[in-house]
């Protein structure tokens, strides 16, 4: 049907598109990037889901200008400071900013993207002349993946090459940043998706929201949710290729894997763990649970010291308001059976097989309810004392 | 109207009641209690709250026989073992154990409450040889408080007498047990109030929900709820005594005060926080929106670090998904207004003071939405790096 190819540098593979990282002097220290840009030489249709924050930063809502689907073609992105709770004059300070950008790129409908600490103005100076340094005809992937990051101890950035039965070809590529995922004083999750795929006007949005949905939307690193969260997805139709299905999966693989490097990459995260609830009344239900288990302090604590105390998962569902029963309940590590109403107790044996399937870096903890056909798989981390020393240090 | 009298040794000093602490061998630390009973020479109203968790524990199960108020005069306490998720057999034990107090104190209806790890039966015949060390005609209240604790640091055990205006007075008394608050593996907020007050039955009940709607139930050191939780107030009548005013007064002073000590004695907690929101839409607004900062582990690790990134506060206050409106928000932290729209950005004189604040062993961020005549306190503490420590340990 199709084939789907792993690509290196990112957007730089992505017709049509240029980007570039430098840094402009919001970071102290000159090697990070802090001031970043995505453009394309053709127009593209821009589809955009952002934070359902009551406070959405500046950045937000001068993009909602122009809703969460329009025509653009460039996006302006800075970390360190978030243009959050600045009110009309963090607006003012965005089109000031943008109104320096060279008319030789034609920018059209442009907007701007921020991460970083809330409550500050930007400043606009050390931008404006950031906007000099930028090279707009660089496809330097790689240096805009890096100049969005905050807190993040590694770039995330992805590419694919999707080849149709036909021959035929289109790619999409990502960069994204997360950290605290969620974090809004220091970090915030930030993704933006390119394609030369030509996805129609009417479809793009339907599509970004099925693959964010099941991805971003599903992981949890301290259950915050910031002022700033956008994703982003520009389509330019330059391969003038498109096939719904393998675009779906295409976007679906490159979302999830942008997720999982997110949450490997949660501030203090040592694992990842998929918190899969089945068997529960309705998905409603076993979404809560899931949801409810992957931002416990007491199951996040247990999973850093990969103590197989199943006691607090029971409690943790038990505690969710749901419909559930002891009697009914199983709780299982991956494959290995750890808690039914047969084998409440821990073997010595068990514990053991269980402290080793924690120590991976990456495993599921499944709780089959038994009750009903409802069932949601969310997505976390551990909690370490790195979180709580990153988050507790002065922001200065 | 009256007066209250703060006295020693808890328990004691309240008129027919009897109480003692031992170690029965549950911990390996002799000096240690764990296991502990109260009773009275009278027969008790009793009026007991229990945890909305859905997998209550076999003890909460037992005494739900008997409903949420009865009479009786006997509760056995152990630590260590929670019985919970113990199925029927958890309840049996239950049975077996209350089977072997002594004839001579006549226990009616008697109840067991326990603490401690999810998923162990209990060990029968510790409690049991347990029992007959106990010394039931003893006011050992001390050693009561004491054989309660679980990771908590100090014991929690207050006492008032309160007079009337008529020279005649009557006697209430508590100790309460807490440390993760809610931590279903190795602590769970218990508390037992015992008074010689000739409270009706009629009343009870409603009185004890007041006190802890009050108190117990806006606090939070996790935000998990564990499978033990329980108060539970005996009532013996004995001074003859009763106003229901200043009944109440005295039972709410003992609640806020134990859930004080409960969140200062909090896993790791350095500092006690109360979030005041007020000029929310309504009360049920301004309660989600000052729950959820005592929650945040943003909010949490900032008060740690004593940061005044007030960005944390109102980033919560926005994910409430309540109203509110970043134009008509005020942050205080004690009296110190440290964000309006007019001030968003912290001056460093502000910060200072506010960093000064935030030292203290106990403060108040108050935020006033300027909305509507809701509001609501709740109260939390901080998450430190022996949070981690405490419930990342391997529990063995």
């Amino acid at each position: 049907m199709f084939e789907l190819l792993s690509l290196k540098n990112g957007l730089a593979n992505v017709d049509g598109f240029y980007c570039d990282g430098i840094n402009c002097g919001l970071r102290p220290n000159k090697e990070q990037g802090d001031l970043a840009f995505i453009r394309s030489d053709k127009l593209c249709t821009i589809a955009a889901l952002y934070t359902t924050n009551r406070f959405r930063a500046a950045p937000i809502k001068h993009a909602l200008q122009y809703g969460e689907l329009f025509e653009g073609n460039f996006i302006l992105i800075n970390a360190k400071n978030a243009n959050a709770m600045t009110g009309e004059k963090g607006i003012e300070d965005i089109k000031e900013i943008l109104s320096h950008l060279p008319k030789e790129i034609n920018a059209i409908n442009p907007i701007m993207s921020s991460t970083g600490v809330i409550g500050y103005r930007l400043s606009k100076e050390k931008i404006i002349n950031g906007i000099k340094k930028l090279n707009f005809n660089a496809k330097n992937s790689n240096a805009a993946a890096n100049a969005i990051l905050t807190t993040d101890t590694f770039k995330k950035e992805l590419c694919f090459e999707v080849v149709l039965d036909n021959g035929k070809s289109f790619k999409i590529a990502a960069i994204a940043k997360g950290a605290g995922m969620i974090n809004p004083a220091m970090a915030t999750m930030l993704c933006f998706i390119v394609t030369d795929a030509a996805v129609p006007k009417e479809e793009i949005k339907e599509l970004l929201k099925e693959a964010v949905d099941e991805s971003f939307n599903r992981i949890s690193v301290d259950g915050d949710t910031s002022t700033n969260d956008s994703v982003f997805l520009m389509a330019n139709g330059k391969s003038g290729v498109y096939k719904r299905e393998a675009f779906l999966f295409a976007l679906k693989e490159l979302t999830m894997n942008l997720a999982m490097m997110i949450l490997k990459d949660g501030e203090g995260s040592t694992k990842v763990v998929a918190f899969e609830v089945v068997g529960a009344k309705n998905d409603k239900e076993a979404e809560i649970a899931a949801r409810n288990l992957s931002n416990s302090l007491l199951v996040k604590t247990a999973l850093f010291g990969a103590d197989p105390n199943w006691g607090r998962i029971a409690s943790t569902i038990g505690a969710s308001n749901i419909e559930c029963d002891e009697e009914r309940l199983e709780i299982y590590y991956d494959d290995l059976l750890i808690y039914s109403k047969d084998e409440p107790q821990l073997t010595p044996q068990k514990e053991e097989l269980a402290f080793k399937i924690m120590q991976k870096e990456s495993f599921k903890i499944r709780c089959n309810l038994n009750i009903g056909n409802g069932s949601f798989t969310a997505y976390g981390c551990d909690l370490s004392y790195n979180y709580v020393k990153i988050n507790a240090e002065y922001r200065t």
